[in-house]
């Protein structure tokens, strides 16, 4: 039964193409794509309460060592770096010249999906076996990329951009070692981390194909998302300051209830949030209060604060309004809110060149495209300092993503191979 | 200086004393009261970060040391029961009569106060020494009971009636022991629990005296207060199921955050608490949020609800309250709230004819008095199954308790001590 019902979705998803898309320009073989997505899957695969792939754990090196046999079975000549990052190279025409690169990660959130960074790695090597199947030569060597560590804070490519600090390396991962021992354990050299480093002008160009993570492509029934940048991040830590006292014994209008000034703070930046026009998005995702006894009003509460945007100067214009409300909230509620800046990301907009090749290459495909921003960090942000860098996204089902729900179909997931190997070649032609 | 500063408050209190009671009543101590409940402040005294005098802790233990070595110089004839009670007799005229009891607790919150159950401890011996310096014989026997862990859920008293389930010893408390191991630690027998019950009819009559622990007396500027009843409680634990997702790519418009919808409960359950006449209290002091990633938007936040009142039926309709608002809020937000009630506490009520004898013994000391219900558990609410029971409160400063922050003054100390000697005394007279 479960055999017959495979066959059936395939066969339907290729009516689709044959209908959606330029039928002479299918390139992207979907039945290996969908094989190698479910075999990347099975490693770390999510039991009840066991961690999905975290970097560096049993999941993420049995997942890299199939990459590796991947890439060797495409012809790819695979290297580590000091970082863990692992390469695989075509050569091209002109090997003097810079490469181009593609790539993602094959590391998870705790308790994630089997899209996130996988369609990436598998995506750019049926871009290889694309191009072996045609036999075509690319005039730059081209390297296909598996970052290390990416859902804990882009480790990969901040070494490649020499932003891993040695400090850093002492961190304990979700996998529960150091960051030196995960290093160390996927054959880097945390040693010499330094030569992980890429020099500007070594890469011509690069491009990383991704699920949405949001349901902007889906709601609109979008084929293709072209990045047009990845959102800058504002982090605060919030501390509301208000009055522990005895929960039996203290009068409503006398007490100085630091989670119910959480409560009235965090509808405060929800309402703010929504005030604007335009993808700005606020969270707040942790909160602790203190004493924590159930018969104790919180004399203290702790919140995190997460804004996001395209547009360094409308993070700064809603935090403005974040701030004014806090202000009055405090004084009307008899209680103090302190606002600690975490470290700020700056947004990151991606090369406008390769913008207009991926829109080419849709419009080749016959794909629908629109131009958005990434709300998630990725690799490509650091790339974006070591030469024109650039995203595809697909749809995401619901949205929803570093959920087990995650959802990207396998029409979906061939049709941005399929528009990756297309913005590839053109690149190639392109940059020097 | 020091020393020079102390006078001049026991001076000013005495001049106060002398207008604001009656002269010839001035029958506790003030200056022995300070003495033992300075002394008493010191075992388990609090340093940053240690807790202060948990139940079976060290400084618990040397507490009750020092307790007994009180009863005992004041001619008590001292026992400790099954549950580690510790009781303080003296012989009446008739001993085949019931006894007339009254006492409280030593064991403190972590990071409590000093006046929390150590007045009504030293209370207790204190009128049993004014029995001694006045040369009175009761008609029936007396007994000042130290209830052994009160904080912790009214251990002491709960064995007394019958209602300390075996299983319970299991439990780990707040000092790092099983409650099996403390009750042993302190001169308890676990193995003969059942002989720490009291038979109805052995008790004549018990009186608790207590700091009010709320404000309502302070802000009235009333000497006692006579304890009407011991509110009831009802507490919920709530779960709000939304939908986690990236913080970053989710817009505000497609979200199910958790937290969002128990910042609008946790303010509706204060709007409701506020909305109705009376001393009804609404309190939510825990919340965990999950997956709590301040880059993840919460997909499920749990809060715990606190009600007390005296009144049942309040309690049931400002549930009712809350329960409307939740399914509302729910609906709007498209999360899902769901109620688990915990075990219920019933209102008390306390002796009418007791708080009678307080009301005049305030009377007759020139004090003033009002009614008002306890907001805190008490162990009179378990003596009060086994015979009449009442409770006398005086002012706590700003209503601050469980706290490091929490005083009484000597001169509202005193006052408590000689309305609970003449309460005493009165009661002696009338029960049988």
């Amino acid at each position: 039964m479960k055999k017959a019902r495979t066959i059936i979705v395939v066969f339907t998803a290729s009516l689709f193409v044959s209908r959606g898309s330029a039928q002479s320009e299918t390139l992207a073989d979907e039945h290996r794509i969908e094989t190698r997505m479910n075999q990347l899957a099975t490693y770390g695969a999510n039991t009840p309460g066991v961690m999905k792939r975290v970097a560096f754990s049993d999941g993420d090196i049995q997942a890299r060592k199939y990459i590796i046999g991947l890439m060797q079975a495409a012809g790819l000549i695979v290297t580590t770096d000091a970082a863990g990052n692992i390469f695989g190279r075509k050569k091209g025409r002109d090997n003097s010249l810079p490469y181009v690169a593609f790539g993602s990660h094959v590391d998870a959130v705790p308790n994630g999906g089997i899209y996130d960074g996988d369609l990436g790695v598998i995506g750019a090597i049926e871009c290889i076996d694309m191009l072996n199947q045609h036999h075509i030569e690319t005039i730059h060597p081209l390297e296909v990329i598996l970052f290390t560590d990416e859902e804990e804070g882009l480790i990969g490519s901040r070494a490649m951009t020499g932003h891993l600090s040695m400090d850093e390396l002492n961190s304990t991962m979700n996998c529960g070692k150091t960051l030196r021992q995960g290093i160390n354990d996927v054959g880097g050299k945390t040693d010499e981390l330094d030569k992980a480093i890429i020099e500007r002008g070594s890469m011509a160009a690069f491009i990383e194909l991704h699920i949405e993570q949001g349901n902007n492509l889906e709601t609109a029934n979008i084929n293709i998302g072209i990045v047009e940048g990845i959102v800058g991040m504002k982090p605060y830590t919030i501390t509301i300051n208000g009055k522990a006292n005895h929960a039996g014994t203290t009068p409503m209008k006398q007490r100085k209830d630091a989670l119910l000034t959480a409560a009235k703070l965090i509808i405060a930046i929800n309402e703010a949030a929504l005030s604007m026009n335009g993808r700005q998005v606020a969270t707040v995702g942790q909160i602790t209060v203190t004493p924590g006894g159930a018969n104790v009003i919180p004399g203290k509460a702790v919140i995190s604060l997460d804004l996001r945007d395209l547009s360094a100067a409308k993070m700064d214009l809603l935090f403005n309004i974040i701030k004014q409300k806090a202000d009055s909230i405090a004084l009307l509620n008899g209680t103090e809110i302190t606002f600690i800046p975490k470290e700020v990301k700056e947004p990151v907009n991606t090369d406008k060149e390769i913008q207009l090749m991926i829109a080419k290459a849709a419009k080749d495909l016959n794909l629908t495209a629109i131009y958005l921003p990434s709300g998630a960090l990725h690799d490509t942000q650091d790339m974006a300092k070591l030469a024109p860098a650039a995203m595809i996204f697909v749809p995401s089902k619901n949205g929803i993503s570093h959920s087990p729900d995650e959802y990207t179909s396998p029409e979906d997931m061939k049709n941005g191979i399929n528009v990756l190997y297309k913005t590839i070649l053109e690149a190639d032609q392109t940059f020097k």
